[in-house]
């Protein structure tokens, strides 16, 4: 038997979304309600698959459902496609199974033509409704199916009520209306080649068709990519029987929401408006009226639209979006979907229905998408301010929230203005370690380069600082102090504003609102809590990050990059000292004076954390990025340390690397250097023994990162578990510390169940293991990841979102050896995919104890866990 | 009960070579055969092992053991520790499985002390030989246990024979000696800090510890990491009754060999010195005698030698190398093994020992080590002038062969050199592919950075070329023209010699010897033809490689880099101009130029492998390989390309990538720029239907790199065949070609079954592969992995020798994920790795089809593949 490829509205529901896309879905759920829904069918996602299956071509079998469900569909409504005495009007409307922004807009009045609309002015009598009916689908068909700009027919429009003298459209005579319509064809065939189409199933197949290929629209990938769509779902068609708001003076078009959508406040909200169709509603040609003016204007459909809203709501057990026509009197329902929503309304709305007794908690948590969590966490523009704005470019939305202030070219720049009390945005090629100070005091930072994994988006993420990083447009001139973007030139201290939720760039400042975090927050996240069995650690490595990380609710840092604390003015001497010296006994003496600051920066993470687990990594970054590299800086630094010049060279230039992330870093240090790995080693354990002295009670957790072999952690290890157990023994402690290992490099995932009979505790560093299992560095991958995406050979950045298939293979994998070998060996994850979603809720799938992120991240990696561990509860059951 | 440590020579046979060292296995089975060894026992590996688990110490049940066959040696020899009326003198040797130089050097005399020698001298009437034995017992025993160095106790005979006014040691009186040996044990304490030990038994314990611990010396280590020898092996130790070659006229003591070892000649080849204990035959002190002499000095004693090393040799059936003693006219045996041998006489040997009816094929292909072969394919020193020539400093062994010249500095100088007819060596601080013309004509090539598989090292062995990589003490001054060495300074024009097989670096010119393949050599790779399963292809990018590689029993080319074909300097302006090319169009253009190019190239290859399949990668390095960085040069291009130095300068330097081994290259480059593999399979299928027409049947395999998910190899192959297939469509012929992809990054082996969906074939690029999975470039890990081998955490270079453990796992789910998904895949390895023996081994086990390695390694391969097949098919049986 044929696959089934078109459903009436009257056999389906609700729960056929992946099959008939949302707004067939709930066309089908309402109709089977009984509510009022103009009748049609809808031509499942599964047709638009096997469309692209068959090289972008609606194969017979297809065609043939399409042309027996029009033929059904005459039978319902009692009127036929092209018929002189009843001709059927029908709309044409994409509908995925999420909402899709960016593909194909509607097609209304689809069934016209001179002949038809010819009869229909003549029986109604309503002979400009008829005509404006036939150059709006004209219109609309050209623009959508043919690709024949708007801008070509709203000239014409322009040119003939200027030839009028009338102002507005509605102004325009059925006469006008009838020549426009003819001109409105000829340049159709102007642009096209082709005449326009008269008849009703060639216009239906072309609107299907141009369904289809909106799909995979630019726009519409660009949207799956960044909200994780897979490109296999297809979109479903739906062709619904028209009705008509611009009928008459009793006729109108609106749309509505159950609930507030800004605030969540339970009223309905919403706006209609008289004698109109379709996009005139947003089109702004008119001012549509509140919906409450309706109960005014006509009492009764305003009564029974109450009435459907609230059933809806109820049925649905959310707020609902809900789209209307009024044809002379009577009311239609076009659509109803879950309503979009901001943040706060999102949250309060979700609260709200578990106080109503209409939700589970449960039912709430899945109900928030956690991206919107990071809107409440942030400053946001002010809405009235930002529409006034205008965007000077766009980059990547690398680190949310919102900045605006005077642009400064160096870290130091922006640190001295910021003291004198400006508002100061960073802009650089990209940023590097140094620029941390700078990054710091900035409302937001703008790079030119880099990706949303680059140094300065995890930087700023990190300290939930707003950032555009890789705006192609603009051209830095760091050492000049001016940016271009385009013909303008920016020097220091002009004003520009950054939106990092969106990667507009805008000229000059807009006012900025403070986050704010209400008591709905709380009681959701509260609930999250209760459900989740993932816990979420933070990623910090100041005493600054992790308070912040523990207000968003942290249970223990995952990751301290102890190479964060020596980029500090103060620290950088005596770690170059370090690195330059020849003699293992130099060596030492400038860890010596690094100790003391190091274990200061430990006892005060640990006080941060209350106890709760504190995992500390061993220096990671090849040594080369703590020396300078200018002849300048390095004659200056030689000075410093008495040295000549051309030895300092010789020693900084035998540090660079061909690719420093395959490198001398890593626990690779340790093995060259153990000397490191035993002065950081004595800062952890002497910490430790100091503030548990002072009453907490801190176990420590010792981290050596790049482990790709068992003989390499085990040497490592040796270092520190002597040290240790020494310090220990001389204090007359009892202390107890863990020593474990960042998984992060293939091989050591190939062989975790060797390296887990030394490791306590895995730690996932997904970022490099993202990087050795796709073969490529995030910093230099920005190049040709927009062509993957372009070209369709990747949905989604792998750095962003992690790759289950691939690097979560590896991760399964190691999970699973690890356990092998040592059953309660504690596993995370503390790469930048430890606050994504989806990533989330593969490492509570794959049984790890917990993730580690960005501070600002953590709320939405709290949720995402409770999320997981609800859909996994529901799957498991 | 108690485990086996110490086993008597009586207990044991050739069999036990694991457990008793190879030493002491088959002086155990010279006792099972009834020839004349003087008696003793064996301490085991595991002993050693042990003695290691125990922290370096030598247990109870092991010192229990050893005093328990302590006494039954004493009742078999009816000799005695420290008895002075028949006291017990033994040597102590060390004996791993393995041969291993380096390790410890034998001790002789061991029991003798003061009241001892005085015994011995009275009752054998012989007291110079009694003193002369216990001041060698004294001076061997603190040299070799104690590590007082043997010049101390040189310089103390030296002084004593110029007191004495004689030449010869031999001619010291019994009294000189016994001055001597007591100023030794002065000399002893004074360095040591304690008495010389009089205990045989503590003199013993002593020894045995001295060997232990001389498995872990550094020297040993590194013979080790050379030899693939496992340091979990151990070494076992012998302790055997002494015969005293020093004893009289009619005493000795010799080594020979039942072949002659040079040539592979049959014929008795050794020599032997009258009144002489071990080492006087090799310390030179008086001139050993040819073993044929024997037959004069002591006609039975040769009789009887003779037939023990017929006995031996037919026993083994291998030539053996044979040491032995003759005490007061009674011959001992005290050691047999299978001798080492030059390339042409293991080969000889081996062919000589099938024609003899002593073994089969199988056994004659095994005989020969696969690394031996290599010297008989390059170019050698001559062994006197070597003898006479001294090392200036010492590199990697990196491409073998030996080349002696005038140094240049720059490859434009070398080429200009050779032009003129100089033999020419180039020496740079690294090479990069700009050098390879310059590496072409030289006879060798030497630089100071670089590892085993630098680019100098790889291209060299691709051309045979000999190679010394990565001379630490040598720092090049390139531009300036010259480089020191300690204090010396070498300048263009200057002469040395390079020994690529050793690492060896001569002052001045050594005369050299050319290659000489002889008929065993046929002989002797045709059974290991006879008898392989696995395929051997060349990796091989120009015609005359290629040949060179068919006339080595190549079978196909199973790796053609293309890109090395653009850096010809008449290809290289219409490369750069493709590269900063700024639209599609100019990219076409420059590409257009450089087909015809590309063709004659591939139309050569296949000619010269007759039919044989020819696999081409398509472009895989990076862009910026191919531009100039220093500004002069890219002014230069600028000015040649009609362009501004900035605008040039600017793409370069958007072309610069942070880890361009991690950046925009291989596949990605054809996925950016359909146009080039557009190009490219023009080349390749137009070069192919070029050849057919002249008579040939070549099926290319078109090779895609890079690949990590199967979208990008579906996207760059669609452009391959809609390609391909429009022109052999238009050519009307049939032409079959393939497509397949390298497996190189972590992520395809990974997810191998979905890529198998589109490719046609599989070759493990094990370099890239062993990059990404170990997480460090071979570029960047010279700098740590010295510290690595030192530090016992690798044994071996994970870029010469496939590591089987973690990147091996990859290769093998990889091979099986792929058969899984496409039976009839072809599997093979085009990595350096493909030319190693136990990578060989590996490839056979795990099934693939082929292994692809540089010409000049493709002999071994052959062997290394028969080899691998022998040994598969007796662990199956």
């Amino acid at each position: 038997m044929a696959k089934k490829y078109v459903y009436l509205f009257s056999e389906g529901d609700a729960s056929m979304r992946a099959l008939l896309g949302g707004k067939g879905a709930n066309l089908a759920e309402m109709t089977k309600m009984g509510l009022p829904v103009p009748q049609g069918f809808t031509i499942s996602t599964e047709a638009c698959t096997q469309y692209y299956e068959d090289g972008e071509k609606i194969n017979d079998e297809i065609m043939a459902q399409i042309m027996e469900y029009i033929d059904k569909m005459e039978g319902i409504t009692g009127k036929k496609f092209g018929d002189l005495e009843n001709p059927l009007l029908v709309s044409v409307r994409s509908g995925a199974r999420a909402s899709m922004p960016g593909m194909m807009d509607t097609i209304l009045n689809l069934g016209l033509n001179e002949d038809v609309v010819d009869v229909m002015a003549k029986k109604t009598g309503n002979e400009r409704w008829a005509w404006d009916c036939y150059r709006r689908f004209i219109q609309m068909y050209s623009d959508v199916v043919m690709e024949v700009g708007k801008a070509y027919f709203e000239a014409l429009i322009d040119k003939m009520k200027e030839e009028k003298g009338v102002t507005q459209d509605i102004d325009l005579t059925a006469d006008d209306l009838k020549v426009l319509a003819s001109q409105f064809k000829a340049e159709y065939k102007d642009k096209v080649g082709s005449d326009f189409p008269s008849d009703a199933k060639e216009q239906l197949m072309g609107a299907v068709k141009a369904v289809f290929r909106s799909w995979n629209n630019p726009r519409a990938i660009v949207y799956r990519r960044m909200n994780d769509i897979p490109g296999s779902w297809g979109t479903a068609v739906n062709v619904q029987m028209m009705a008509f708001g611009n009928w008459s003076d009793t006729s109108g078009t609106g749309v509505a929401f159950t609930r507030n959508p800004s605030t969540g406040e339970k009223a309905l909200f919403g706006e209609y408006l008289i004698n109109a169709q379709g996009e005139d509603v947003v089109a702004g040609v008119r001012t549509p009226k509140p919906i409450a003016k309706l109960q005014e204007d006509m009492p009764e459909v305003y009564d029974q639209f109450v009435n459907i809203a609230k059933t809806l709501e109820d049925h649905y057990r959310d707020m609902q979006d809900m789209e209307y026509t009024i044809e002379d009197g009577k009311l239609y329902m076009l659509q109803t979907r879950n309503g979009k929503r901001t943040a706060a309304a999102a949250l309060k709305i979700a609260v709200d229905l578990v106080a109503e007794g209409m939700n589970t908690k449960e039912e709430a948590l899945l109900q928030v998408d956690t991206k919107q969590l990071d809107a409440l966490l942030h400053p946001t523009f002010e809405p009235t301010a930002l529409k006034a704005a205008s965007v000077l470019c766009k980059g990547l939305p690398a680190s949310p929230g919102a900045g605006a202030g005077k642009v400064y070219f160096t870290a130091d720049d922006a640190v001295a203005a910021a003291a004198k009390g400006e508002k100061v945005v960073l802009v650089r090629q990209e940023t590097s370690p140094e620029d941390i100070e700078g990054m710091n005091v900035a409302q937001g930072i703008m790079t030119a380069r880099g990706g949303m994994t680059s140094h300065a988006a995890v930087v700023a993420r990190g300290m939930g600082r707003c950032c555009v990083a890789g705006v192609d447009a603009v051209k830095v001139y760091e050492s000049e102090k001016y940016f271009t973007c385009g013909d303008k030139k920016f020097v220091e201290g002009d004003v520009i504003s950054l939106d990092g939720s969106t990667g507009n760039v805008y000229e000059g400042a807009i006012e900025t609102m403070d986050a704010n975090i209400s008591g709905d927050f709380e009681t959701f996240m509260s609930w999250a809590d209760e459900v989740r069995t993932l816990q979420v650690r933070t990623n910090a490595d100041t005493p600054r990050d992790a308070k912040q990380a523990a207000a968003f609710g942290a249970e223990g840092i995952g990751l301290c990059r102890t190479e964060h604390m020596f980029f500090e003015e103060s620290r950088i001497a005596a770690m170059r000292e370090m690195i330059v010296s020849s003699t293992v006994e130099q060596r030492e003496k400038a860890l010596a004076k690094l100790l003391p600051m190091q274990q200061g920066d430990f006892e005060e993470l640990y006080r941060a954390l209350e106890g709760h687990p504190v995992v500390i990594r061993f220096l990671d970054p090849p040594l080369h990025e703590f020396v300078p590299h200018e002849d300048a800086d390095i004659k200056a630094l030689a000075d410093e340390m008495g040295l000549t010049f051309e030895d300092l060279k010789a020693t900084i230039v035998g540090l660079q690397e061909f690719n420093p992330m395959l490198g001398h870093r890593g626990c690779r240090l340790a093995v060259t250097y153990p000397e490191i790995a035993k002065m950081q080693t004595t800062a952890v354990i002497q910490a430790a023994l100091k503030v548990n002295s002072e009453g907490m009670d801190v176990t420590p957790e010792i981290m050596i990162p790049l482990v790709g072999d068992v003989e390499e952690l085990k040497f490592v290890k040796k270092v520190v578990v002597e040290t240790a157990d020494a310090i220990i023994a001389a204090a007359g402690s009892d202390l107890k510390y863990k020593v474990g290992t960042m998984i992060e490099i293939p091989r050591a995932a190939l062989l975790a169940d060797e390296i887990a009979q030394e490791a306590e505790f895995f730690s996932f560093g997904t970022n490099d293991l993202t990087q050795m299992t796709f073969g490529f560095s995030r910093d230099d991958a920005g190049k040709f990841l927009e062509d993957y995406y372009a070209k369709k050979i990747y949905e989604s950045d792998p750095f962003a979102k992690l790759d289950q298939k691939g690097v979560g293979k590896l991760v399964k994998m190691a999970a699973e050896l690890g356990r092998k070998t040592r059953p309660d060996i504690c596993l995370g994850i503390c790469g930048e995919h430890g606050g994504d979603p989806s990533t989330v809720e593969f490492c509570h799938n794959v049984g790890l104890n917990y993730v580690s992120c960005s501070p600002f991240r953590v709320p939405i990696a709290r949720l995402a866990a409770a999320q997981a561990k609800i859909k996994a509860d529901k799957a498991n059951n």
